[in-house]
């Protein structure tokens, strides 16, 4: 597709095979072998992968993706195998896509825990992705939302998309998900300070798992506190603490009902659309990224680059100023090609 | 400075006002106050802020730049301030620039830990500054160069900079710092798998702190494996694997020793240049994505962006299309100003 490509637009670059087209067509028919394969070519950013993606788009919309975030130790990921087991006796098709690298459905983890999730792993109608492998050209919140238009074209009903908790990954999960539910440990109070500091913006069901310790009452007052001191009420949707123990399977038809919930409130305001718009501008938003990305890199693959870093180690030249000089060439190329 | 900002190849708009090089010569001169100022105006990405760097940078160039990183839990925080305290008492200026947000060198921690960093924070020898903030326009990383620039230009001898071990921070960290020092706790199987998958590409020493746990045998013992299996050697520098306990400040001399033996060893071979050059490719580049990133911003602040996410909601375009479509439409409009 050469309307594809950022460079494209200097050079006209045209495209390499249908392979992409091709696959997206057999994921599309329900072949699960393209659909692993489609997601191998849309991690790591290629051409084929874009061209798939173009085509799959039309059919994306339908999936119900649920963030699954939390601090190490909360027990995130034993709990959102529990809750994906729960969806699945329902007879739900679904997906996890493992952001997290420490998660065990990333292979993160001990023995233990990935033989926990066993059930999933070995049932047709459960995808797992792992997004721990290094190198994602576009970035690591392109390519996670690329897996997810795959999985949603494909007609994957709801995809659990698990992420740390903190910082742009906070974010970007916000931006991806429809319903963002934060599992918290009792006892932690440097958590609290956590979510005044910004991740009860985006929780719309807050979990605290291990709900048989002791501090368990403390630390849902403290989170009670927080809230009803922010005021934050999203569309009208009353945020949710649950209890829930992973261990004893306790509190997961509850959190299950919630998230169902939730889903049924934002289909019956207008949440559910300023969702999906959210996430079209963050989706449009990460394709500019990384065209101008790709701007970036051939502005650094010039002799001029060389010759100012050098000029910059001397100090005969700030950084700030070589910059700006390998941009203003870099513009007039483009812009001479452009004309020719 | 019409030079500064990306906007500016359009636009040509004019500096606002001096106050920036005012407050640089300020520094240049000894006062703190103005040095305190500069960093807010750099962390903030603010035009100041950039026409002090101008100023500022020929000056750069004498610090040596000493990365700090490893998981939380490690005790790094309280390690850097054994060390920074020996450093000091050997007759050093020095700042320490925490990007951790959980150190306490942030603020981000028990009153207990800020306690014993007392000496420092009331040493006019010692600038320490949180990057804990949130909201830097251009980047974290790019703040923190900023940042060190300002304290480097300033005249401090060795700058600390504290970070999170882990996903860019610790690519950040070996592109600022001319020497990286890993702090590792015993028993931590899993931090030895990190080590493993990068961490070790740019430690230049390695520290196993709470060097009184009974396991620390066992953790040294691997890390020297996963060495000697990488077979790497940056420049001939043999990686040492230092004990220290920093709650009994046992083994800081022999660490302060390790990095000033780096020190001497980047000198005498060419690695302190290589450094040196890293440093300035990596700036460089911070800016050109800065100067980008306002394109991106020039972008998605148009009509036509709203109409194309509308037009993605409907799954009437996909989300590359209608970002390809921005960039054109974007490259025509530049090209018509650079022109006119």
């Amino acid at each position: 597709m050469t309307q594809r490509s950022g460079s494209s637009v200097a050079e006209g670059d045209s495209p390499s095979s249908s392979l992409g087209p091709d696959l997206a067509r057999s994921a599309l028919a329900g072949d699960r072998r393209a659909v692993a394969r489609l997601l191998t070519l849309v991690e790591n950013g290629t051409e084929e992968g874009a061209a798939a993606l173009t085509e799959l788009y039309p059919h994306t919309g339908g999936a119900h993706v649920i963030g699954f975030t939390g601090s190490p130790g909360a027990g995130k990921s034993t709990l959102l195998n529990c809750v994906a087991q729960a969806f699945r006796h329902r007879g739900n098709t679904l997906a996890v896509v493992a952001v997290d690298p420490t998660s065990p459905f990333s292979g993160g983890s001990v023995l233990g825990d990935r033989l926990r999730m066993r059930d999933l792993v070995t049932d047709s109608g459960v995808f797992i992705r792992s997004m721990a492998s290094r190198g994602h050209p576009g970035g690591l919140a392109h390519a996670t939302r690329d897996v997810v238009s795959v999985l949603d074209a494909v007609g994957t009903g709801f995809i659990f998309v698990e992420t740390v908790g903190a910082g742009q990954a906070q974010v970007d999960i916000a931006r991806l998900a429809h319903t963002v539910v934060l599992v918290e440990a009792p006892g932690m109070g440097d958590e609290v300070q956590a979510l005044k500091a910004g991740l009860l913006e985006i929780a719309d069901i807050i979990v605290v798992n291990k709900g048989d310790r002791p501090e368990v009452q403390q630390t849902v007052q403290a989170i009670r506190t927080v809230i009803a001191g922010s005021g934050s009420v999203a569309g009208g949707w009353e945020i949710p603490i649950l209890r829930t123990s992973a261990t004893e399977r306790t509190g997961i038809e509850a959190l299950v009902e919630a998230i169902l919930a939730h889903r049924q409130h934002m289909q019956a305001t207008d949440l559910w659309s300023a969702r999906q718009a959210r996430q079209a501008y963050a989706d449009i938003e990460g394709w500019l990224r990384r065209y101008f990305d790709e701007w970036v890199a051939q502005c650094m693959d010039t002799r001029d680059y060389d010759a100012l870093a050098e000029a910059v180690v001397r100090r005969a030249c700030d950084p700030a100023t070589a910059a700006h000089s390998l941009l203003t060439r870099f513009t007039e190329g483009l812009c001479s090609k452009l004309k020719g």
